[in-house]
């Protein structure tokens, strides 16, 4: 049985989300989800605190305290903890609605006073190529970020944060911006994954085309499917936060946004590559299978079609003719010469045949 | 005989549409629709009357009356139900000849005074995928509702207008965008369908590439085609109503129907997905036929060409060559260690076919 | 023969055209195009009269004295004629080059005091699917119709025409939009046939593909392929009608003209829609084909694969080796069971193989 | 052997060209291109002259005493010829190097006092479609045409122009007008021979698909191809010519270059449409052949499945058990209607296989 | 085994880069890259002087004394160089970032006082197409030009430099425009070499469609679809030159750019036409293995069943049916003319099948 990981396998699920009718706003998160763990970093140019939070309570005095903070939540299992969060940075009911709802496509939202964006990160584990969901609010002192669960690739941007000068980060566009771009950059490790899984496909094909290749294949279209699926909405999103006017986004912050959405372009520009270069294998593949299978075919063909006369030349001399009753009865079988005539007759016959398929170029 | 639902069992069928050249505005039902059934729910912010009305007339009392009505038709078969209320309510004969005419793409059309809607809700029954037509007004203070036959995922939105705060609904386009929102939300569970329908189909094939799954993929193809028809003028038609300058609609529903218009492309890219997946699909298919049916064609080519020069043998020494005549006549027949060496050379070509064929890798 | 109608056959002809080179303006008719017979309705908003006029110059007159005149002309054999009526309603000398080239596209052509109109009418005769030139013109006071051949749709826009009230008919604007109406909604009916064709195909298909239905198929494909050129230039001119300001046409007249406009629209949906569909079906035959070409395959393969090895073990029980000269020589055929041994031995075989394909799922 | 005719073999080459850095303007004619042969035509209202200039100081002349000349060269091979000309009419460097690249795409290009515009003129000849290119300038009183080699469609233009009254060609636009349409309208018979060919390679499949077909379709295509790449261009010049605002050209002559324009689109239309047929006829030869292949296979299918059992049949009662060892050993050879029974048995077998395909459909 | 070279082979790596989450404006070489070399060209209208420079201080000195200077550096193994060159002539960090990365599509970034532009030089050598990445930055009185290692296509713009007049390059925008200029122009030898390769392959697909055709194929659409990356972002790049305002560009080099843009149009042209073609070409390679694939097949069914029942025949007169039991059994072994109606029997069949085949077309 050939094995092929279908896309909704690995993609986020269509489900969980709120019944159809449901007044809109209603937070409804997946009851799978692990329950949220809330982490506060917050800073000013000289100090920085960072302490996991379990009294939500204590994000309002924190954010009171210092001139920046950002909010980190993994998890989205509770309800009540976006809620809160939410009102304490008097963020947009849709928005909320869906941070909990976490098969969103990229995109940006403009409300009163934060901005809204959904970033998709991507997981490249071995089975398949997954992406999880990134909601991140910043406003002019805070950034909020949501994700799935714990693990990122904000490791990088922590260490730049806890270092000095921090004075960029004070503005907190720019602080989004470290996030963006730090999801941007991690595509490419996955896509030099897909360069190596296409590359053993490729050897594959050309050594010893075998079934299960097929569904390699298709593994790596849906793979590829699922990478695309997340990037371009994610290069929209770049494109409007850089084009529309907008007071929480500096001119400056604008120009390093445009370098992300720069490769956010490399991106999509590699992806459509390897579609087209996954098509190009499963042709390669079929062109591999049929040229394999038309010389097996050919084998046969010329095994049978030389010894198809040759066992019919001898079939004729196992009849059973009474030579005694009649001299027109098979008189080669009492012939002197008779068997080598019949062995020399069938030689010529093979040497015809393999003389003509020669010169037809079937053979050799 | 391989089963296939074409498409135009189920979708929309063309006719009946008034005879070309009619005069415009002819309302043309369906003579086998179900007669109308008109159910109205009438409210202010304090109360809230539902009732079926059998006299048309009633219905402009209850408008007079109260501050908002909901007009629900369930049942397009009488065209003078539909010119009374249309009448009522200052309705343009265009918009009434399409209410009439279920097999319209969805649209928004503006008229003085009232904002027309044409929405398709889906319907997934156990054959295939099925849209009905949702003709919807609103003007100042009144919502109308066409539908082809009485059932429809309105009933969370009634729900809530019966309960109460239900100020938010004494704005009718808030009542337009909660119905609408919950016929986009409806597709999700169709959605739903499918995914379990392609991972079916993708388990068949790789099991065992029976021929009905061509015709399966096919129907899945056409469904799928429906759907991506049902669903794109529908984003068009909700993008106008966010876009185009209308008084009839506030800014708030304007941001409620932005996240209505987000579902619509959400559900477009998942049509489209699909889509790709199912051409996927029967690519799968018939690189795992092709597949098979090489593998069956591989063993006779192997059992024909080890056999074919072995039957040539044993033919041979069945000639009925005169052995007494001759001693060059068939001598091996009365050989000591004739028959044994026959069979020894046999073996010997059989065991030869087969290194050869290991040698080429088209055994084991 | 596989029987295929190729486009040419019936779209409209490239030639004839005025050699490359010709003043422009030159009127160049067809040849063998019938001769053209003139039909005048004049009317105002109390009487109305219908002639066949022979004498050209009789149309002065009647468009002197009556407010609105439409002039029919079926029939573009005769370049005076075309020319003729051009000058009496001044008719720009390219557009009546156009006239007589009948394998226009459709579009729209503003001249001062009057527009052009080049409309395609659909026949779909037993054959193929043809289509009509109409080349219509429009001014403040008259509509012309230059048509091909005798036969039209009008016919209900005449009748309506001789009722009563023709007040809105007193716009030219008005009867130009019901004659374009006419004409687009006569391509529901050939639409309606493609359905049945589509039907018919695809039962063939899954009941017996036999050679024919390519041909049918590429038939279907080449009609949709001429539908679909005659379709889409008109919704681009009925587009231009609406949306370019043209002090012929009322806003009125617009808003009618805009539901003509949808029309060609869901025409256009349903034409690709059956383009996608009809691609289908040629996927959905190939395979169809291959599958029942395996069924055989696969049993040649069964049944040449048990067989052979049968045929070798009689084979080699036909031998002649003596077994006089020594007991190693055959001695199974004069052991006492040696026949039924060796019929056993071929039962043995056989029924192995057929164990071996089962369990590889080839049988059963 | 195929034989197929690769597009560069008829397209213009890709060189000659300047070298990779040269300095631009610089005119670098094809060594092998003829020697450039330089004919005028000088006129005002009432006079014309046509000669042939060998010195080209004498076209300076002509310019000054004549209101209009119409300078034609035929044949690019000298590059000081064509930097003169471009002096006498001061024409602009950059253009002049694409005069002599004959390789160019169909452009416009203004200039201060000229208009610059790249045309290519279709031939048809026996092998393939090839293209020539035409320079074209025009400014207030002059137009000048650089063509690759003597022969051209301009026939009838200067037929036009030698007759009376000339008035319209006084306005050099018009005159430019008046070869551009010479050059699209002389599409129109190439599209004619290849409606001929796409009939002719359809017949042929439908009624013996051999080999050379594929090589036929593949020609068509490209020629296809080469069209396509040749046309396309030059509807974005003309609608260049149309819309730009652009002194040279009067509103007179944009009424008649639309209508030009109108003829390149349709002209585009056809292509677009054969390059569709051309490749369902590779779809309809491939059906077409492997149906026929499908018919052979399916009559050695059931050729060998029935004689198979019956060769096995008579190869049992070939085999030499002795039966007067035994009464086991081949009694049915001892039978009186032993050979009876045994023809009968075949007969059956035969019978039964017959039936079998008969019932599955795969006979008759 | 069949050798594709896959494009990641050839193409500008995905890494280096700088590891997600790094601050931005970071250099980060590819450690493997050559240490560079950096050559200075200073010149005014009077005199030039070129020399290598160790000490990048000196370039600070050549700057101020010269009113141009044109700094190359070939090889990109040394951040400090990067950053120093940088430093002297103020670049943007973000752009510095980008020279050290290699991969980079082709791009255009305008800065405060100087333009960064990025362009891929091609390379065809014998294995496949590459491409070296070329940044270039010019500001009033400089140009930059950072290259991947040494060796490129800017000899003849340094000959013309070297020569007089050169007082169009104390622009720079001119001299930026000579270099892009002919790096567009040496794509068009690559695009030769392509014609030379579908030409091979055309013949050898034509005469014997061997398997490594397919790799060939492969690897040609591979370096293609590398062309295709490489050319159209440049074409975008010069497009925003000429298009964009900016202070930098002068009118005179507008126009020479949009030239050189031209040149870019062209090779695209030509590269989508070449996709096309190499599209077909494994379209043709398929019809002619599987025509030849057919053909052969022909001739197995062919003999197989014209020798199929000629062996039955022979096989029925083996039996060993005993004729002195029977009157019955076999009597025509002991026909007088047994033998020979034995094999005009089998002769007759054999011209029956013939006949038949001919009469079905599948023979001669």
């Amino acid at each position: 049985m050939l094995k092929v990981t279908l896309p909704w396998k690995t993609w986020p699920r269509i489900s969980p989300h709120a019944a159809p009718g449901a007044p809109p706003g209603t937070i409804a998160p997946d009851p799978t989800a692990p329950a949220p763990v809330v982490h506060v970093l917050a800073f000013d140019s000289e100090n920085l605190i960072e302490q996991t939070v379990e009294d939500l309570g204590a994000i309002r005095d924190l954010r009171e305290k210092w001139s920046r903070v950002w909010v980190n939540v993994d998890g989205l299992g509770d309800a009540d903890t976006i809620q809160t969060i939410g009102d304490i940075f008097g963020l947009h009911s849709l928005a909320l609605e869906d941070v909990a709802n976490t098969n969103q496509r990229s995109k940006l939202e403009e409300y009163l006073g934060h901005v809204f964006v959904i970033a998709r990160m991507p997981h490249l584990d071995e089975e398949a190529f997954r992406t999880e969901q990134l909601s991140l609010f910043f406003g002019e002192d805070f950034v909020l970020t949501f994700q799935q669960r714990v693990g990122d690739c904000f490791e990088p941007v922590r260490k730049r944060l806890r270092g000095k000068p921090r004075e960029r980060f004070l503005a907190s566009d720019y602080l989004a911006y470290a996030l963006l771009d730090a999801i941007i950059d991690s595509y490419f490790p996955a896509l030099e994954a897909f360069t190596e899984r296409l590359d053993t496909l490729e050897k594959k094909i050309a050594e010893r085309p075998t079934a299960d290749v097929i569904g390699e294949i298709f593994d790596t279209k849906h793979s590829l499917l699922g990478l695309r699926r997340a990037i371009w909405p994610m290069r929209d999103a770049l494109n409007s936060l850089i084009r529309d006017p907008q007071p929480l986004i500096s001119d400056t912050t604008r120009t390093y946004l445009r370098d992300c959405y720069d490769h956010a372009v490399r991106i999509i520009d590699l992806v459509e590559t390897y579609r087209e270069l996954s098509a190009g294998l499963m042709e390669f593949y079929q062109s591999s299978v049929s040229h394999r299978m038309n010389e097996i075919m050919k084998v046969l063909t010329i095994m049978a079609t030389i010894f198809i006369p040759l066992t019919f030349i001898a079939g004729i001399y196992g009849m059973n003719f009474s030579a005694e009753r009649s001299p027109w009865n098979m008189p080669e079988l009492n012939w002197y010469w008779g068997y080598p005539f019949a062995l020399l007759a069938m030689a010529l016959v093979a040497l015809g045949m393999v003389l003509y398929f020669r010169r037809k170029g079937w053979v050799g």
